[in-house]
């Protein structure tokens, strides 16, 4: 599967482009000492989805296996490709930044990020950045987090801060591709109706509620203004118009 | 187990716990016909992670189940307190605000927001407000997005945009909370150290450095001013200085 951007002959497409291979490739997922399959799983599917490639694990327990494939649900290629190492030293060779995961702040003063900020942070610097979790109930020691340059903490509610470690590569991934991802292709819309289409409409309501003797001759700009608010707020497009007045002229018939 | 921030007086601190008790009490999460027990359990942890509580569940399949509070973790609280609904229109009563939560960009127009806009949305609005996820493999049915509001769509790449419901649901909450939640409070860390303390500890280095002949004397500053920008990166706290100034006095007394 091809998941890089279409090439468009637009500068800042390209440039985006250039940061989106940047992130594919330079970052780094690394899983320490999982002991559930399934969480793998999870977080391979969790990568792929954001556009990340790179999955490492160190000492991982009953892996390969089914139930990391079954979680992966596609993404098996992530999961083919994981690099399995003996320690996180090898895990993260070449990387210059490193973020540990960790749910608990720390006394000692340390660079503390969340997820937002640790994924600026990587798109601003371009070189190969690795992110670190640990195991599902002790997460990373004191001497894993030694070699990160940063602490990565997702907020959470003091009381029950520990996400599925699945769940918290969700979110790094999420915001990883939120800081360098081209931005969304617009959806095949309906042009916006113009100025002057949207006024056209507002003449024709008018017109037909007056016939309808809904609006008081005298005074029609009240109602009118209420309903110009409701119709700009909705920010119709050209298609609605013309079934809006094809509606007005439907009913100025019947009632003529 | 009370997941609200302590009282406090400063004034901007009752601003965000408002908006927190908003979040917490207005925004629902409402599961449709989702088929893995798993999943619902593992939505549930998703939310208290991030301080929401409302789960609602429509013809939820083999609910309640031990597989789903394994996967809560510890938030079998939410699901014990679930609202199990025979139809969306039950889970809805209520909500201003309602986002269906859709991988697809639909060819008719349709107001569309990332989770990011999606959650500064519901925080502004402040109303009763729900998400809604579809099941695992088809999602929503068209008649179930007729009755949101707003489209959710999570940015993913085009050809692998199929997040698993509870990963969905665990990036929707992450965003509602970094709309809403109090500023975490900052880790128990030492002060910086000030301007004239860092320039004391400069003038002790730059007195050891040449006192070991490591400095040129006529023309000291060079190095040192990278020594400084160094330094000056690091954000320096208090205790550090200390410590940096005791080795700089060890190494002065065994050099002299």
């Amino acid at each position: 599967m091809d998941d890089l951007p279409r090439p468009s002959p637009g500068r800042r497409r390209r440039a985006w482009r250039g940061r989106y291979l940047t992130m594919k490739d330079n970052v780094r997922i690394v899983l320490v000492e999982i002991t559930h399959p399934g969480n793998i799983g999870a977080a391979a599917r969790a990568m792929k989805n954001m556009g990340l490639s790179q999955l490492y694990l160190v000492r991982p327990q009953g892996f390969p296996s089914a139930e990391a494939t079954a979680r992966a649900a596609g993404a098996d290629d992530l999961l083919a490709r994981a690099m399995v190492c003996d320690d996180l030293d090898e895990a993260l060779t070449g990387c210059g930044l490193v973020f540990g995961a960790s749910a608990r702040a720390r006394k000692i003063s340390w660079p503390q990020l969340d997820p937002r900020a640790a994924a600026a942070r990587v798109a601003s610097v371009g070189e190969k950045a690795a992110v670190v979790f640990g195991r599902e109930h002790a997460g990373l020691t004191n001497e894993e987090l030694d070699r990160c340059t940063h602490l990565l903490t997702i907020p959470t509610v003091p009381e029950f801060s520990s996400l599925n470690v699945a769940a918290a590569v969700q979110v790094v991934s999420y915001e990883l591709r939120m800081a360098t991802a081209p931005p969304a292709a617009a959806a095949d819309q309906a042009r916006l109706a113009t100025a002057e289409q949207r006024e056209r409409f507002y003449q024709h309501l008018e017109q037909v509620l007056l016939d309808l003797e809904f609006l008081d001759p005298a005074n029609p700009k009240h109602l009118m203004r209420r309903l110009r608010r409701l119709f700009n707020r909705v920010e119709l497009d050209e298609n609605e118009v013309h079934i809006l007045r094809g509606i007005l002229t439907a009913v100025a018939r019947k009632a003529s």
